[in-house]
């Protein structure tokens, strides 16, 4: 097994960008691979502009062992993004056999026309392996590394369960927290010191506002090496306490802070 | 006045990529540049790496009329942002002037030692102008057309408020939105044929879920053009009408979709 298989996350939408839309898939999706060892290393929300995809998609399948992109899959104009792909890993766009079958029984059912819109969500790029849902009619899919999913949060969400499962797994990292009531400029020395002892231990400082209370210190400490973190961990609080401050304050982090 | 001025987003912060926090500063600070006519074309994620900070601003900045940073410039050992915008400006990191006496006599006031740490907040690239805010003591700043500001939500939204006014502004677009119970299968086929004809409008569909109802769509419709938009408005409901469809139904959109 590989130490850390890594990711990159495109979410696909001018609406993001415009502000109309907050954004609800990163953090998901970045806390349902971190489970299974996946590591997000960037994430990216661009617009539904042809190049733009394309060039996002070129760059980034190169750098990371996967790449997940959501949204733009639907039937409507806007909806680019497999066309995209398809350039992206250099294979025609073409109907999916299976899935233009499973979408043909499922209207003709329905009594629902499948009209040429409708027909567009069953293409992939050549040799995509569709991913096994019942998310929605339309199909997510994996080709070459990029993995295409769908923008809506709820079915986005089953997609990407049914896909984990097929996809290689890493050394899972864990996380541990601290609150301090000890400011942030003197806790910096000595979080440098320890930082130089655990370098296999990522220590981050999360300055966090308390309503009317100023701030508290949130220490973020993570590390697929679980000894050095219970080391690490016994060592900040015996640094915060003879820096004479005190931690695991029941503190309340600020929304969204 | 420039029509457009384009601009990018780079989150700087590990913890928005390991799912610990959900970011609260991507939609705020497009909606704010988009009342002034400073248009949101990209955002990234990225973690606290050095080499990945340099050349993320190194290739956005050259793209976009703005790049806007948030994060990484407090006084801890993971705040490497200022030293890396200093690179990614190609100007050394050295002490402002300004910003030292006024943390300097802060400090003094307050009985604070200004430690190493602390003086650290207070080194910019060379040529680079603070932002004048009461947001923190710490202060954000321009160097070359890179915005650096603090990660904290509240903190960053005092320093953009009081940035925007120093920068460009350009043509405002202006947004509208129609909800109706038309599918996206029926819908696709004549949105294309009104986005071809009106080519200076951005024209988007977002299918929502409504709890146990299935799906509405909700167009989203962004001009500059205010008489196209008007235009538009009408042809689109004259479209859903004689399609069967009903338009402007009180639908509550999904939370986050």
């Amino acid at each position: 097994m590989k130490d850390q298989i890594s990711a990159a996350l495109v979410l696909i939408g001018n609406e993001i960008l415009s502000g109309r839309t907050q954004d609800a898939n990163l953090k998901y999706i970045a806390d349902s691979l971190g489970k299974v060892g996946i590591v997000l290393l960037e994430a990216r929300v661009i617009p539904d502009v042809h190049d733009t995809i394309i060039s996002t998609l070129r760059v980034l399948k190169t750098q990371f062992d996967y790449v997940f992109t959501t949204g733009g899959i639907g039937p409507t104009h806007d909806d680019i993004t497999s066309e995209c792909v398809a350039s992206a890993v250099y294979q025609p766009l073409e109907l999916h056999p299976v899935a233009f079958k499973a979408m043909d029984d499922y209207y003709r059912e329905k009594g629902i026309e499948f009209n040429d819109a409708r027909q567009r969500m069953a293409k992939t790029p050549r040799g995509a392996t569709l991913i096994e849902s019942t998310a929605s009619i339309a199909p997510g899919y994996v080709a070459d590394n990029i993995i295409v999913m769908a923008g809506v949060p709820r079915i986005m969400q089953r997609m990407l369960s049914d896909v984990i499962p097929t996809l290689n797994h890493g050394v899972i990292t864990t996380s541990r927290q601290l609150h301090t009531n000890l400011p942030e400029g003197v806790l910096a020395q000595p979080l440098t010191e320890l930082q130089s002892r655990y370098p296999q231990i990522d220590i981050g400082s999360y300055p966090q506002m308390t309503n009317g209370r100023g701030f508290h210190v949130i220490l973020v400490y993570r590390s697929t090496d679980i000894e050095a973190l219970e080391a690490l961990d016994k060592d900040l609080k015996n640094m915060i306490t003879s820096a004479g401050g005190e931690y695991d304050l029941d503190a309340k982090p600020a929304p969204n802070a």
